[in-house]
């Protein structure tokens, strides 16, 4: 994703705008950077700085996940991932879902801000986070399965779990094609520097995907229970549903973390890097 | 969201990048435009170009309101805003949601790059197909709200009818906000230089949201369905999780139409605006 930095410079006016005169710097901080122009001031378009916002990302992770894991404690009778409990190991699925595979993976996505060292040890540590974001997807996929298979109830028969095969197949499209394109480098330059935007927009729209099939799941979920006997407002849905939200407002700081250009790039002055 | 055009250029290197050096350009499209270099052969950094992925997003819309029509008429009994039929007036929720919200916002959405004219006419267009879509997606919610008193059914217990209401909140906030900043520019330049990144990240975060909530919208329905006689398998629920996959495609089509660059902008070597 393109950063942008903010100078007024009335050297550089744009008669079409009503704006005052904005000054624009891109760099993905994913890929190709060539800054076009020294800026005088630059600035965050939007305005607050990287750091906070990776913070944000962090500690609501953290607080997801903690929630989650109440959830399946104090109200559906704990987790497991040995035993013979079926519906112990189910809860393993929205547990591993959120907190291996959508947050290692916002983790995965911010490791070129976060990281400070060479673009190849960051691109390592994106690469390897992303391969354990998805192991661990297939585990919790895995918990879910388990969970139908033992109790006798059909498969892949629901839009969250459509959404959930299309989410990884996606998102093993986007590591087997980074793996080759950015890291063996097993094709032409010009390949490269073509797959890169895609693999952005597609690891994005997966990122996101991940975060919509995860609130498809806790609205599943809860609307089974309230098939049976779960009130309309028991504690217990309103719980859900409050995480859930939590985990789009999660879904759009990670977004904002990746827009927002990394703290190196504030410091005034830079040269041509 | 900025744009990127592509050159080669020996000049500019970027020694960090192991990728052919890329000299990109930003210009939002939304506000301020300030070409900071005049690149040799300007290029979608997608290596698309716009016409057929909003050619895409005009023909899918309008399949998928054909197809969400098609079920509320074949499988549900038909659909009306009139009368004493509270499921008929319910099934005007999905098609004036989709095709009154969504469809409408999207379009709305690429106004800056679809339609010439004045960068005032254009804004006059997108605020007021975004004022119909809110509008229209008030009269989507009351559809659903009625058949839900009619019924005596619990109202806004659901994930997606919050998620929903925060959507439409959120779309609200955006309008007035971009009306008084970008309109009326009752605000200082700056604050509209500062307002702007935000308006771009959450319109198109709450167009995102709409899309969503949608596919929560078909999970929920054809769940209560399953909780009664419609079977996991059902040619109905196949059908509509289809759709709700459409719907998937259709956001990432029109998010993919507002990341490229419009046409005007690929026509080989420009002056600064």
């Amino acid at each position: 994703m393109p950063r942008a930095l903010h100078s007024r410079s009335p050297a550089v006016s744009d008669p079409h705008s009503d704006l005052p005169t904005v000054v624009r710097r891109s760099s993905s901080g994913l890929g190709p950077s060539a800054p076009v122009l020294q800026v005088r001031r630059p600035m965050a378009s939007y305005g607050v700085s990287f750091a906070p916002v990776a913070t944000a990302v962090h500690v609501l992770g953290v607080l997801v996940l903690a929630l989650i894991l109440y959830w399946v404690i104090a109200f559906r009778g704990g987790v497991t991932l040995w035993g013979s409990a079926p519906a112990l190991i189910f809860n393993a699925h929205p547990v591993i879902m959120f907190g291996g595979f959508i947050f290692v993976s916002s983790e995965a996505i911010l490791v070129y801000k976060t990281l400070s060292g060479t673009k190849r040890s960051k691109k390592l540590v994106h690469m390897s986070l992303q391969a354990i974001a998805f192991l661990l997807a297939l585990v919790g996929i895995w918990a879910a399965l388990k969970f139908h298979l033992d109790s006798n109830i059909d498969n892949f028969y629901s839009l969250h779990s459509w959404l959930g095969i299309f989410t990884v197949v996606l998102f093993f499209i986007q590591w087997i094609a980074g793996f080759f394109s950015f890291w063996t480098q097993s094709v032409a330059g010009s390949t490269r520097a073509a797959v890169l935007p895609w693999h952005v927009f597609f690891g994005i729209g997966a990122y996101v995907l991940a975060v919509a099939t995860a609130v498809l799941g806790f609205l599943e979920k809860i609307t089974f229970l309230q098939s049976g006997s779960l009130g309309h407002y028991a504690s217990e849905a309103m719980f859900v549903n409050t995480v859930a939200l939590l985990v789009v407002v999660f879904g759009f700081v990670t977004v904002l973390a990746i827009l927002i250009p990394a703290p190196k790039e504030e410091d005034g002055y830079q040269a041509i890097e």
